[in-house]
């Protein structure tokens, strides 16, 4: 069996905080340290303790937030957050979160990072329930399960509603008097409690927002943990037991910031060793080692130091790449106009260079490469990939091409190395990925406690609407499309 | 005799390019790997070879031409560029260049990056004389001597006027027949000549703009030199033959992106090396090398590998700073909100950590920096410079600050280590400095070829007007302040 | 009994089209007539006959379809389009319609220019059984109503739909094979039919979008009535058959255009007889009649040649009045600022003035423009208002002031003169206000076919919510409030 | 002899106050009710006492000041203001008044409202004397005519300058310590003194302005004089006592605000009396007389009263025409769609009617008007013009087309009545308009003091570079089209 999905998935970061007067700028500054988890919306929505505000919009947060009453009316002393990466054809206003949801009994308002395998399903027979949708998001659906649960209270409710939603998620609920965390049972996607100086908790999917913002990291949120945060302090309930950890090694590898600690592992350090354990499993004669700006530059100087060769900056990526920026023709293009990277002449010209890059997915940027190195002047072009192959999507929620798609899922490393060019080419393997994460409190887990799927095309949950020819019949291919065999 | 001057001065980027039909696609492209030169204004006039178009703006390049129409409305086979850094006094649109100006005897259109010593002293006098100006800029000033000469020609205007105006200046100058570049008599600042794979020629500020749009290198345009490029191709001449080379180094240390070739040395390439001088020079016992984002990477992994310390991201700096960004209020700063910087908590916990930075102004920053690492974990700090002490503002185009802010200006090295809390601080000596950068084709000039007037006061020019009391005295303190003793 | 609501009623146009390519430019330049009907936001919703695709936005027309693509994208041969009333409290983006509703089993749009008096109860039903509500909008309960009714066609549904609503509306309904227009049984808003030069229907709230369109009227929608536009044409059909016409009276007097024709009554003629009928009933000794720009020049045209008085421009409307204007300080009000409205001097100096206005709500105005005139020299000003005094709110779609703001609710007509310091002030009764529009295919209907309730209080049907103290027990008072006694 | 002039002239508003702190606001509001004058653009200048300031910008007046910052940092207790019609070539920025200088001697700011008839030759001289002009507007000619007389002071040199230059001017001048209005020897263009409450002086194009800003009316600037505004009071002065008073019949025809006063008659007054005038002279057969919006109303009124016809709403014209609309493709405006004006139905509908215009100039509006009108249903159509044929451009500040458009100037009345389809067609002659203007002060001054050369095409000065052929030598077509025969 195997599966191919498009562009549907979600790659978000969320934020809370509860118990402060600065709660919007808190969020503000807390999701500015999140902003690589998603460019194409934000916002933000507070409790004043009676009612629920919100303020969002499509774009980078500094767009979205432009100026600072936008922050200053949303007020209150608790908060949610969120930035959006979304796929261009469901990229509206209605998509951006958090959401908020007025109701006679109090609001509600939810974020969410992740992605959920019955979605298409539980949406399906929600609509012909008489549920209206607004949004074309998964999230939506958790609102709708607990609505429909009139009899019971919101917690209740809540427990029984994740229960019956399946995938990767991490959420965040902003109540009038509570602000909930619930995490998946595989913990997919990393969520983490700090503490601020006065002793407020926060929120949020990276403890990057912990340092912007002046927070102790406190704990991460445990896979299947339903965490609430009121006036009484913190409370840890579990809405489910059955749990197993497998965190998203793809965070460890290419999304996370490298200042962030993921249970326990600070990015940078996991990333640097995966290129030590590339060189040594992976060795190259080579004069020079440069790195892939700006999320392979840990693991090329790992490689770097491992290998005993001095580390250059060979490639040079723009600081002013803007969403509004004029792209060149085709014709320019064929002339050499590049508009992200340049290679630095002066350093590889007539040099062996080793060069590291943390994936690969489709290739293209991979080819280009080594054209622009070779180009300036570059003897050798050696390739070292700090990750396994990528050969299957991800359906918990990072945005993975479909597999047609997929490099390494078409053809050989052999056959990868000529259409680039290069003179080798060699990735990470599952093994040493793992080792180099090597997640401390996830002994004896499958994989070490990570999710390896992408790579080994073992899922850890059934996948549900994913499932061979289900979503077909839905006739859903306007956004997803699978096919089965 | 000392000097203050305080944000007069401009630090830009020029481009230049003729004959070929996608005239300011190229300049556009170009500019763009200038931004880091200049990002409070942009524009571009081109020449169809009849008249000459201009568009200009305030702002980054990207906000500037904000549609393909900006660009394509520009039409013709020539067109210079420029990116402007402008202090905020005098951030007006009519001081974005290049300036246009249209005579009866034909369009004239010039683009500047540098500084007069005599502008006060020529605009006064050409005011006298009836010259109305629209701009506080001293561009403006060269084209009123030109057109002061009614009897000569463009070109003997031009050079006699060169020869009226001193400082520091590279002038791109396009008229419909012709594209003009000039440089001062000591070369202080950087441009060079490039020529597309059609034969047509290019000029930069920097050669990075050369790679940018899959031009080749030719040569670096010599102190005193007007180079003419028309139909007939490049004709290169002097306006004079008094001249002795004394490029900025400034430019090598933290100004040029680090793969721009400027006389022969790759930037990068130089920072590595100030890196491993100043590791020899200035060595430390410590865990670990880190260096401050972006600029001073080059040279902290010279330093790490030279004192063979592994080299770690310790500093993360924000990718998402925008120019909107909602500043955090003084109490949102006190609870330890940062915008642009962050420790990585996980590398340099327990640590003793020598932090790398290209040079200290105010201090400011690098006192921020100790705290930040300290609050992070650091078990010690070590303040390593890759550049002598800045004690001494610039007349020749860049803008540093006044002397009283100058921090090296006001305290001894050890003074400047308590202030900032450092565990211990050295900067790279002057000598180091020369034989990093260790200029090729400057063999027997004065420093190596360049100009280290910053750092030991020793100007190599006369200072006109910005000798003691001149400005004063002309009463112009709203833009430039000069006290003299 | 006695009722005071506030701000929350909505006074809107609706547009639809069926059967031509060009449907959503038709619908732009239907809706940019319909732009008095409202200013605060605009959509259009097409349908290609496969999916409906929708676009909208805050503010004007010409604000929110800013560029040619934003209409070129809407494609498909079916449109419906809203031009939105409201008040300040809910303007949010989510309030704008149309709305847009995708289902599994094909997307419904919705747009609806009126007023639900059973909204509030409905709602808060529908909620309790799991419905979950976007907007603050009524129009949004017709479609939980339509899906609540899994069993039944959409016809059938909607049909039953809107027997369960109450008060006044007019829909315009959009799906991938069909345009439906429906009104309330009391006909309280306007709705017209009418054909292109092609044979294509379109509907509108008024028929001066047929003549900007170039379409001939067909026939207006009768009360009660389900109008079905498809490939097979136009099919006229009734949700039900207990009607009575009783259109709103305020259409004539002061919302429509001029130039559109409602139940076969040109709003200008009518406008223009309640002058003439005013002169009549409350003669006045003057030198000139003049007319409040723009909606009282009708009236007081009509009013000047029943007197057999000239016709003059005593007062000048600022036709550059913005939404961005920045308005006068108080200091500066005081000192005599005006923004909108000017008297002129040369006309009205040493003149006896009667000065027709269609309308008092506040009383405001009118004090203005008295005060206005003296100012400019006027000897005398007699004010004549072209409709009885309003006393009471309306429940059916227009936004009337709560009661206690109405100035003829709380004071006598001579005690309201005194406060406007008029030399004399006369209403036209509710007798001749009818006789004025003269409805010619209402004869015995009660007022002529007419609601005249904001002038007697005798409303043409149960209020349902508004009855007295039933909203204020749903503690709904953020958004409507009523006061029983 | 005849000529052709396209594009170059400009109808502006210009607007001066002195002698209170609110200067800047109450130019922004006394240049809002001179709005109609000139919607390309608008400038503020301030004056301190010490320095001036600038704020200016494209658009419309509430686009281009778009904050409340915008006027508040316009310090200064005088202030100069300027509204701009320009052609499309030549409008960008630069050419937006008022032109502020900055010298060492004292900054100097100007506004200006006419054109010059010796621009181009004294352009041409100043340029090959060394000067530098900015912009092409011939408002900079005079500050560089002023700077040339090096030995004199300001006052001195503006009135030789003043003498140097020819055609129709009004400038009002802001220097720190005074306020200057000039007008023409012709008076051809408006300018009037009026007196705040607290005695202040202001100036403005149209005493309209006066009466948004609650000041009185104080005298006409008389042609040749020389008015100076300082903290003296009030100073009149000549610069030439060779007058002759040659006001724009223009104004008063369509230009001016209707409630305007130029010397000493009401703008609406004349109007009205053009319409009765011309209902004697050419009287008419018809059930209803009406005007086109807005500029015909009060013509349209005067004829109806005239003729005892009743004047009643013809024509609609929206009052929701921006900038930005999207216009009607060539297919829609065929099908009927009409962005402007709309003809009433009910009203015209088996009528006939007499349509006042206030001028005809191209034709292809009245066209449109007569075929909108018949569309409609009117049995006949009479187009009455309230103002002689237009046959000859201007050369003294108002912009007519090319003679080559001037419908008047290529065919006969009967010929122009059968193109527009007309039913009949008369203007009002040039004996006529001069009494229904009747100007108080001009008793025997040829044409009643005022220019009527459009009509008769005897110009009331030389014309300098508009005789044939001079600026054709000068090989200035891109801006100037004079042909001569």
């Amino acid at each position: 069996m195997s599966y191919e999905i498009k562009g549907l998935n979600e790659e978000c970061g969320v934020f809370g905080v509860w118990g402060t007067s600065e709660a919007s700028h808190l969020t503000y500054f807390g999701l500015h340290s999140l902003q690589h988890r998603g460019q194409e919306g934000a916002g933000i929505v507070t409790s004043d303790g009676k009612k629920l505000q919100q303020f969002r919009g499509r774009g980078l947060l500094a767009e979205v937030f432009s100026n600072k009453d936008d922050l200053e009316n949303l007020r209150g002393d608790a908060a949610i957050g969120h930035v959006r990466y979304g796929t261009s054809g469901n990229n509206t206003l209605a998509n951006v979160q958090p959401f908020l949801f007025h109701f006679h009994d109090g609001d509600v308002a939810l974020a969410h990072n992740g992605n959920l395998t019955n979605a298409a399903s539980l949406k399906r027979k929600l609509e012909d329930e008489g549920a209206i949708f607004q949004s074309t998001s998964d999230t939506e659906i958790l609102i709708h399960l607990i609505r429909q649960k009139k009899d019971m209270d919101f917690v209740e409710a809540l427990k029984k509603s994740l229960n019956q939603i399946h995938g990767g998620f991490a959420f965040v609920i902003l109540r009038k008097d509570s602000l909930i965390a619930a995490l998946d049972p595989n913990g997919f996607r990393p969520l983490s409690i700090g503490r601020l100086a006065g002793g407020e908790y926060v929120v949020a999917s990276e403890t990057c927002a912990f340092d912007m913002i002046g927070a102790q990291f406190v704990r991460d949120v445990q896979p299947g943990e339903l965490i609430t945060i009121d006036k009484n302090g913190m409370h840890i309930d579990h809405y489910t037991q059955e749990t197993q950890l497998s965190i998203c090694s793809m965070e460890y590898i290419y999304f996370a910031r490298p200042d962030s600690i993921i249970h326990g592992v600070t990015v940078h350090n996991a990333r640097k060793k995966m290129g030590r354990l590339l060189a040594r499993q992976s060795p190259v004669e080579a004069d020079m080692v440069i790195g892939v700006p700006n999320s392979s530059l840990s693991a090329a100087s790992g490689f770097a130091e491992e290998s005993g060769l001095p580390y250059e900056m060979g490639l040079i990526k723009s600081q002013y790449i803007a969403r509004t920026f004029i792209q060149p023709t085709q014709e320019l293009r064929e002339r050499g106009v590049k508009m992200k990277l340049s290679a630095v002449r002066g350093v590889v010209e007539g040099k062996r260079v080793a060069i590291v890059d943390d994936s690969i997915v489709r290739g293209t940027t991979s080819k280009q490469l080594v054209h622009l190195l070779k180009e300036a002047g570059a003897k050798e072009v050696h390739m070292r990939i700090a990750s396994p192959p990528l050969r299957f999507p991800c359906f918990y929620g990072i945005d993975i091409s479909t597999r047609s798609e997929l490099m390494a899922a078409n053809y050989t490393v052999d056959k990868m190395r000529k259409i680039m060019d290069a003179d080798s080419l060699s990735f990470l393997n599952i093994h040493n990925l793992i080792k180099a994460i090597n997640l401390p409190d996830a002994k004896g887990a499958p994989n070490g406690g990570l999710c390896v799927a992408y790579f080994d095309g073992k899922y850890p949950t059934p996948l549900y609407d994913y499932e061979a020819g289900y979503l077909k019949s839905l006739k859903q291919q306007r956004t997803r499309e699978v096919i089965g065999k």
